[in-house]
């Protein structure tokens, strides 16, 4: 994509920054990789995130999504925290196994001036059929307020 | 709306079924009314529900339009707890207030055989401007599924 | 909605900007009237918005919808031609009477400075229930750019 | 994915449905060839596909997204006309190239028994950042319906 630009930050230091902004929710999410169009999430799914049958609930899904294009945009721009979600959408295709983890695959189909847009693939861990598929627009701020 | 029918369940009757059914997140929610569209769904805002900087977290909001949706849909055709969210896409209009609950507009705009679609405005409570929008659909098992 | 703000433009401006820059289609359309929340649009149903069986093909409803939220826009922001959609979802809800025009319900939701939210309710002339629901995000150039 | 299935119809049959059941638009459109995860669709771009400014308008990418799921979807389940889009989403991303096709790489993420969805990348022909992302719901008629 031409106007995708090489990650600014590392694994590690997206890691970091997702344990200090974001302490209420950084033990849920481990990032398994950076790619070269994103980045890989895993939501290690506990108790909390299960649905009446043992499936995982759709806010904990879209929780995975939002957070996946979150931290892929942030790998590119450096660590922003103000950038917010305008618009997102998600499908649910199959029901997720509910001792399984889910790994959301996460591509950045757009990185602009104002707007950054990603896709996603959720599955559950080990299995190649997707069970949810989300996109989400962020809205960037203005480079002078970036780090 | 001519497929549109009148509540088959009362606001008590609801607000029971959501406790029995999601003892983990009833505590979150208060059924405002029935309404000839829909529902009103309140989330009653909390520490949980916020994001560094005291906004209401996507996910919450998420997550108030899906049960919203949900609960518009079986106040019409029974306490039905398999219908199950296919679709779901969400826009966020402004910053909601942290001090203030949510409050959930729903509509609904189909109620077929197979497939619901509903959508929501979000507003936090005493403002006019919403600070979400949604749409969702569901998926309606069989009618031999149903109560 | 706080952030709306009065037309600028009369309903007469409006028609004249649609044939005067979109003159490939503004024949299809009727600016019905300028609402307190947005516009209402007809598109006036000819043979070559059919498909097989009569009905109306789902480009040509979103075509309504997307020039809905757009003549929306510019009747609150004034004639400017560079308005572009970042973003479009549409629920096709029950198939539309052929022998109708649509009549098309825009609701503005959000205008901001950078971006503009909308959503749109499609029914056929005459008819109660909707045909189908849709939401659109505009992005809106700079200032200077304005006429 | 695992319930995805073989194509039951080749390119040419393909070609031929689109061209008996879709006279009006059929010349507008070139099937690319089958693939592995669903089909690549072409629109021959011209003078009517174009937006002041020379660029392809969002009806004629929604077209060309829509109708890419439909013929991937009717590759799988053989020539059912009646399967209807139930909703689509489309974001987009750059202003495409006046001057050249576009290319639709539509891959099914679902194929239910009653829904199918599919995901789509629109690229200017030659291009390799994307003009377009869409996702598409289709409800398919019961089996007893199917050819």
């Amino acid at each position: 994509m031409d106007d995708l630009i090489a990650p600014k930050m590392s694994e590690q230091e997206l890691a970091e920054f997702l344990t200090r902004e974001f302490p209420q929710v950084a033990g849920d999410f481990t990032i398994e990789r950076l790619t070269p169009q994103g980045v890989d999430l895993r939501l290690r799914v506990a108790e909390r995130h299960l649905r009446p049958g043992g499936t995982v609930s759709g806010p904990s899904m879209f929780a995975l999504a939002d957070l996946g294009v979150y931290l892929a945009v942030l790998s590119r721009i450096g660590p922003v925290a103000l950038a917010v979600t305008t618009n997102a959408a998600i499908d649910f295709l199959r029901k997720p196994e509910a001792e399984r983890d889910l790994l959301a695959e996460v591509r950045l189909l757009k990185l602009g001036r104002n707007l950054a847009v990603g896709d996603v693939l959720v599955r559950s861990d080990g299995m190649a059929a997707p069970v949810a598929r989300a996109n989400l627009t962020y809205s960037i701020p203005p480079r002078r307020d970036r780090g």
